[in-house]
């Protein structure tokens, strides 16, 4: 293909020709694809004005059985074959992984076609170079389903919420991580247990580290912060905590305090004024959340994101975070956008960033240790007199105030202390917490976990 | 203007011109407009790639004082000559009313201009036809604000679930029935007190009949339904009732029986298939939802919709579903979505219903009578016995049967029997009720509200 051919994606305008795409990848969410073209044609010719075809597929092993769904006759093992096939629009990224997707979509982008994918890992790892390619190119690269599954949060955040400001965003975007922690609050069961519940679901992947630990939920917050406020975001700038280290007698007490423990996704403007923000703060961990808020009553897989606009106010969005249909759904209907962009000979209409490249910025992130919250605290210790005013004392030297707090006597001379403290700085929480797991009487690491009372 | 200059409404393409708009109506909500374009100037700017730029206000009464934000030099009192303005690029009606609201908009879609408005009443009763002058004049006629205030359910119909099939959608969609819904059971109010509340606080409107009627629901649901199963759908079809026959006792006995009576909108494809559904059940009317259920848990003056895909399965979208600022925020999102198709070139890009205007169908709408429901039913009889038996006997004869009663001795020779039934077919309900109404101990006609159990 010359290269002029490559600056001008092919435009349908006014015709009924088929959009015409290329699938790779084709395990469940590629044969989801397939399915769901089948199934829905009618609908989405009616809304699209035009058929959606499926002319090339690539897949790892060709000699795999497959379903019947998939017509043998358009498999290849060559994914860079796709980016190249003449007579493919729009290349569906749906395989995975950072290398060869990375050089599949890259290459797309180069030839001047669209790209629809569900992959986070790329996104958040390669998409600033990747999205300014498309710009350059004017083609569309969109990716709907890398973010909360089926919830459509990145179309509101690009076009729906337009005008106004986010204030806040706070998200549930692991489905593995909410299921785990609701089955611990609603069934008492313990980390392990309730992770190997997820996996045998099919929630959890097979190695559900990244779920387990936050990394996927950082992907997906990256792209968020982007979205939301207009900055350039990678993840290695969001403080990031997993959900192991939450246990079932942290479900416990936080119950007794009206709380609900969570795995959230947060990023906040802070010291937001007319030029936009002067830092952010990107946090993922779990976190206390009252139970009457609306992110307390998203439960067992569920995603939702809470988005709130100076203008707009407080708006939730929950649905299905994963699973072959709910992601299938999200890529074709990415597949209906551009082909009616193609159709309108309009590429590049709305920035897949939500802002337009030069307007994107650096904002710093807030250091975590300059994190203002409440905290919950939990130290188990040596059950005798003067314990409990000694790690207050400490607490009190750094500014850390008990709000409330419960003691339990466990026996054997142990007692496990849990409070609530009044809001404080976390470097100086930090800072108390070292000097009492030095104390001879902490039989183990305080635990500690945020409050996000405002959720 | 003339007939060509008409047809070709200006594009920006590659400009970095201002997109213009006229004001058509400067109250509270053209007020906030005014403001929000002030005060996310930055923000709008960088996502649109260009300014919005107000060239003319139209309000009743010039002489009337205003906030300093509105320019008195942009101020006419003919509302129409916005409409002609040469300047102007987009109208933006947020006046109100059906009759000078709908001259506006008819002639700017005449002389080629978009056209913005937050009016259901108008898009209820006029939209098809203006939907078919905006489709063949080739503008864009958008209405995010028409339906459920600040949340973008018109957008996620229309764009993020382009490809399923939507197989139920359930709304709170009357934020001022739902506050005094709310006030009823949390506080215990009679209907008339939870009114008189929400108009104090400037939820209700003077004249609170729409609201209280569910006429005001019924507007959105028609636009909704449309959207969402491309049919075309007139208010007139939907089976509507008010939420002044629920009374302070009926809202007790739901929560008895482990339910919370609800203002709900409902629209469901009967017999869905490949060629889409055979018809529509359409229905606004307070409904018990269980009490875990997501609309029960969508509090005082909110709104929700609850949509269903056959793919995407559930998904809710909740938030402010009226007042000056999110509505605001809605118009101003849809002026840069129509600001970002004259960049682009690209004019109904989307169609404004969702599908395209010769796909849309005249899908029949299931009469109430064949609706399949459980049901809650109240009886205010005199306290003998056999009441019971006779009324039982009565239901029993016309295939309605008892799942659950309550009897409460009420004194003075007075009972009252509550009961939710088994499923059963309205049309035979409603005739047992005639028959229990003649019968000479029952003292009032008896009280009937629908179970909404998938909600």
């Amino acid at each position: 293909m010359t290269d002029d051919a490559a600056e001008k994606p092919r435009t349908l305008v006014g015709e009924r020709v088929p959009v015409r795409i290329g699938l790779v990848g084709c395990g469940v969410v590629g044969t989801g694809i397939l399915q769901l073209l089948r199934d829905n044609r009618r609908a989405i010719e009616a809304r699209l004005g035009a058929p959606i075809e499926v002319v090339a597929i690539a897949v790892r092993d060709a000699s795999k059985a497959r379903d019947e769904i998939v017509p043998s006759e358009l498999v290849t093992e060559d994914a860079l074959s796709i980016a190249t096939h003449p007579d493919v629009d729009v290349v569906v990224e749906v395989m995975g992984g950072i290398e060869v997707a990375g050089a599949v979509v890259k290459k797309a982008l180069e030839e001047g076609k669209h790209v629809v994918t569900a992959n986070k890992a790329l996104l958040a790892e390669e998409g600033d170079a990747l999205l300014e390619l498309a710009e350059a190119r004017r083609v569309d690269l969109y990716f709907e389903a890398a973010v909360a599954g089926g919830i459509p949060i990145l179309r509101v955040l690009r076009e729906g919420l337009a005008s106004d400001r986010i204030v806040a965003l706070r998200g549930i975007v692991n489905g593995t991580s909410n299921y785990i922690l609701s089955r611990m609050r609603d069934a008492g069961l313990g980390f392990a247990t309730a992770l190997g519940e997820a996996q045998e679901k099919g929630y959890a992947e097979a190695d559900p580290t990244l779920d387990v630990n936050g990394g996927d939920a950082t992907h997906k917050l990256a792209i968020l912060a982007t979205l939301a406020y207009g900055a350039r975001v990678h993840p290695s700038q969001v403080h990031t905590e997993g959900i192991d280290r939450v246990s079932a007698v942290d479900m416990q007490f936080a119950e007794r305090f009206g709380y609900v423990i969570k795995p959230l996704a947060v990023a906040r403007p802070i010291g937001e004024g007319a030029d936009g923000p002067r830092a952010l703060d990107l946090r993922v961990h779990p976190a206390l959340v009252p139970e009457r808020s609306v992110l307390a009553s998203i439960h067992g897989a569920l995603n939702a994101v809470f988005v709130e606009g100076a203008m707009l106010g407080p708006c939730l969005m929950s649905g299905p975070g994963a699973g072959a249909e709910p992601t299938a759904m999200s890529v074709v209907s990415d597949i209906v956008d551009v082909g009616r962009n193609m159709l309108a000979g309009a590429h590049s209409r709305v920035p897949t960033r939500a802002f337009h490249g030069a307007s994107l910025e650096e904002i710093p992130v807030q250091p975590i240790e300059a994190h203002r919250a409440r905290y919950y605290l939990r130290f188990a210790v040596e059950d005798r007199a003067g314990v409990l005013a000694r790690i207050a004392g400490v607490l009190g030297g750094f500014d850390v105030s008990i709000e409330q707090m419960v003691q339990t006597e466990d026996g054997d001379r142990k007692a496990t202390l849990v409070m609530l403290t009044h809001e404080a700085k976390e470097g100086d929480l930090r800072m108390a917490l070292e000097e009492i797991a030095r104390l001879n009487y902490c039989q183990e690491p305080p635990a500690m976990l945020r409050l996000e009372d405002d959720a």
